[in-house]
């Protein structure tokens, strides 16, 4: 199906040969395939997809898909490090995905990006990815983000990465987007969480499956702890609720130190064992459903706008000839669309 | 353009005789006309663009569009109520929109709306009109809810109504959207706007262009003026910023009393004076053109997502085949995504 012109950079040979050098664990190949994916030339999307495809058919056992937020200076990043080089020495291999469906805006990657996690970027058995930038030609960022995010989930997942961190940067509406992708959600809290919980907007203190209260070390520990007893106070009142995502609407609130790495064991057990409950109701596999169903209906959303796109780039002058006359106020917005869609669609 | 038997309904005589009775401000031909913009029905539209498109050849002066918001509980409905009335007074003409980007949640208008502007809805010369419930079959809420107020405002203003208030009853993204609308975008403090301009996201604070602290009446008095005061403060910090909406980045935070009827006449006359120095800085036109060319493009991505939604519901079991083999992994979703895409768009 994939139009022969369009991949004239990646012939089936080249992208089998990318396939399998990502599968034996190459990290160069992963690196490769993930620029594929997060490329904005439209002729790369063919290949891009074949390969996701090809990859697929050929995966290994999923790996588990961790989504963690936090407000700013919780200490997110120490604290995936930290959690990373635990996983590590438990025999995991660990990659980490960095989103920000912000980078529209701010035009590229979180300064500061190269050195964040030193010493996890250094591990043999770990691979940390910053956020790409300047995503989505269609304007929604954070569905482009998303569904490249998924790509490149799958693309870890292949290289032999059993436990796939997604770190939003972003705030608001990404805490959503994240958890969509992601079989786990973990909200990171700084010990003065009150405000973080008051900036938590309606809705999203329900998203996490667990809270982990970090910098709880040293003369914060009091105040971590404090904080701890609010953020499950603010759960109580929310309701605990069940959710398509949560279904024994359990959520519980842990402390760590990213710093003394305390805590680290005990969150990883609680992970586990969330998943294992999830597993054991058959949630684990239908949230996966669920998101693949979402997945394949914003490609259909994306790919149609951009099939638009294209049409519009070539029929220029047409274009050109009935905004016109919108904008001059001869035909009505609406109309105006509807005769230059059917124009572009009759061919 | 228009397809004969998408029509039926509104033959070419009766849409030119709603247009007519409409022209002439006859309120019942203003009601079933928003009733036709509003409508769900696919096979609606084209007589509602069609509708457009001969009312805007036909219109008068454009009336002045003023976005209103505000926090819950600042008394934003009744001071539309004193505005309007007062405006009456001034020998305008008054038509309030109400638009509910959330009612797509709710499921419908809000509790209340028939009761809502008692003296305003009885008076002849205002036209007062709730939220119309559950837009957006493309699942972009705002959008959907945003450019049917667009026609919606350009009815009113053909049906003579000279200033048309656009009226949010949402929060958050809303006031982005409803600016978008509008020539001038007022924003409604309570007396305890402390907290309404902390619950302000970072950003929004930019967009009105005058502030206006309701229910400086009474014991309240003293907590509105230091409501103003904050909010004036709070400006400052934001740094008074010229923007698109605001070329000269001036923004005016004033008082005033829905109850006593009392800074209605400074606060028209503060938004008077806007509308001339936006219309001496060419900055009036200019926002419009814009307007228009965001609703153009709007109306492209909406159009072409429902061409999508109709030929998704005419090849279904093609759909259905490729949505299975998406779902049990034999194609990735964005392969899948594209299939799907050559399929239906080959006929």
């Amino acid at each position: 199906m994939t139009r022969s012109r369009d991949v004239s950079r990646y012939s089936d040979q080249a992208l089998q040969k990318l396939s399998d050098d990502l599968m034996a664990g190459k990290r160069r190949a992963l690196s490769k395939a993930l620029t594929l994916i997060e490329s904005h030339a439209p002729s790369h999307r063919p290949a891009a997809l074949k390969l996701i495809s090809v990859l697929e058919k050929g995966q290994r056992a999923p790996a588990l898909r961790l989504g963690i937020s936090g407000a700013p200076g919780a200490g997110k990043s120490t604290l995936i490090e930290a959690l990373g080089l635990f996983l590590l020495e438990q025999g995991h291999r660990v990659a980490v995905l960095a989103v920000d469906p912000s980078s529209r805006q701010s035009g590229g990657s979180l300064l500061g990006d190269k050195t964040r996690m030193e010493q996890l970027s250094c591990s043999d058995q770990a691979f940390v990815r910053p956020a790409p930038s300047g995503f989505s030609p269609d304007g929604v960022s954070l569905g482009g983000v998303a569904f490249r995010t998924r790509e490149s989930i799958l693309l870890c997942e292949a290289a032999g990465y059993d436990i796939v961190i997604v770190e939003t940067v972003g705030v608001g509406q990404s805490e959503a987007a994240v958890a969509d992708l992601t079989d786990l959600f973990l909200f990171v809290l700084s010990p003065g969480a009150g405000d973080d919980l008051q900036n938590m907007k309606k809705g999203v203190m329900e998203i996490p499956d667990c809270f982990v209260v970090n910098k709880a070390d040293g003369a914060l520990l009091p105040f971590a702890r404090r904080a701890a007893s609010d953020c499950r106070a603010a759960l109580q009142l929310s309701g605990h609720r069940p959710s398509e995502n949560a279904p024994s609407g359990r959520r519980s609130v842990l402390l760590c130190s990213a710093l003394e790495k305390s805590g680290l064991d005990l969150l990883w057990q609680e992970l586990q064992s969330l998943k294992q409950e999830r597993l054991d109701l058959g949630a684990f596999e239908e949230r996966r459903l669920q998101q693949r169903q979402r997945w394949f209906e914003e490609e259909l959303r994306h790919q149609t706008m951009e099939k638009l796109f294209t049409k519009l780039d070539a029929a220029e002058p047409a274009v050109e000839k009935i905004r016109k006359a919108v904008l001059e106020g001869q035909l009505g917005p609406g109309q105006g669309a509807q005769e230059l869609l059917e124009l572009l669609w009759k061919e």
